[in-house]
């Protein structure tokens, strides 16, 4: 089952992941993880070394001026190195998607970019051409959706890339469903 | 490799396909093509008995009031069986892709269905809860679009499973790109 295939041939997979809007939370969103879950359950299944997963956080600007934005991480061990340096923001949400691929088996490469979310990620879409885009989706009503602004309805419209939006399932709302 | 999966745990992908509207070319279009090729290679790759393709090809009415839009269609043979029977419009078109599945070796299904497309993908979408919807997309501008319709648009947003639109590569386009 482990044989390597070379990277040119695998399938690249690029999931675009946020943080948790819910207080006292601070890990993935819950759709973050329910795009990250469908993607292994349905998509690489048992065939890990046929797809690398490609995550993608984009943040807010930083205040402080404070940049990390151009660092790769694809080991768990490059978030252990990082956190004697600098903590910086949504960073542990990237550790807990390369921790979770590499328990898995599943070759990955992460990124924290500034921004405003949806141009980001259809402008790295664009350089990196992924053969598919994940993205979660709040599965929020046209009047919740008009307040909180969709990324995914954007990236489905302007991705160059094949993009698959993974809607929350019911049970996983929470009680404000904005929240995530 | 083989190992064969129990149906339960397969991945369904259904893929919405169509005939070409390109005259004296009565086969598959070309992005109905496109969308196959791509789950074939991008998401299915070696990992043939992890999932099962679901063929749906939607026509309108017929005017003779013919209807034989509930038979299923799993194998080459039963196209020939069919063949002897009847010729039934947009079965070619199935055959073609349950040929192709049956080389490569992936577990597949194909039903003709009548009404509007873009309604009954959905509808069907609905019954048979797949676990991903593909659908091929000529890639046309607002301009085109408003005049040809766009089928992978309408099931984006209306479907109730996660759903990838499949672009047409700018390379493929006929002349006319409306038609495909």
């Amino acid at each position: 089952m482990e044989t390597t295939e070379p990277e040119a041939n695998v399938t690249r997979i690029m999931l675009a992941v946020n943080e948790s809007s819910i207080k006292g939370y601070p890990h993935a969103s819950i759709s973050s993880r329910g795009a990250f879950e469908w993607t292994i359950q349905k998509i690489v299944r048992s065939n890990t070394s046929g797809f690398k997963l490609l995550f993608l956080h984009v943040q807010a600007p930083r205040e402080d001026g404070f940049e990390d934005m151009d660092s790769i991480y694809a080991f768990p061990e490059d978030f252990k190195t990082m956190k004697h340096r600098d903590q910086t923001r949504g960073l542990h949400l990237l550790e807990y998607f390369v921790t979770r691929c590499h328990e898995i088996g599943v070759a990955c490469e992460a990124w924290v970019k500034e921004g405003d979310p949806k141009e980001v990620i259809c402008r790295q879409a664009k350089r990196m051409r992924p053969d598919l885009l994940v993205v979660g989706n709040r599965g929020l009503g046209p009047f919740q959706r008009v307040i909180a602004g969709t990324v995914s309805e954007f990236c489905v419209k302007h991705a160059e890339c094949p993009v698959v939006s993974i809607k929350r399932s019911p049970g996983e709302t929470p009680r404000d469903p904005v929240d995530d």
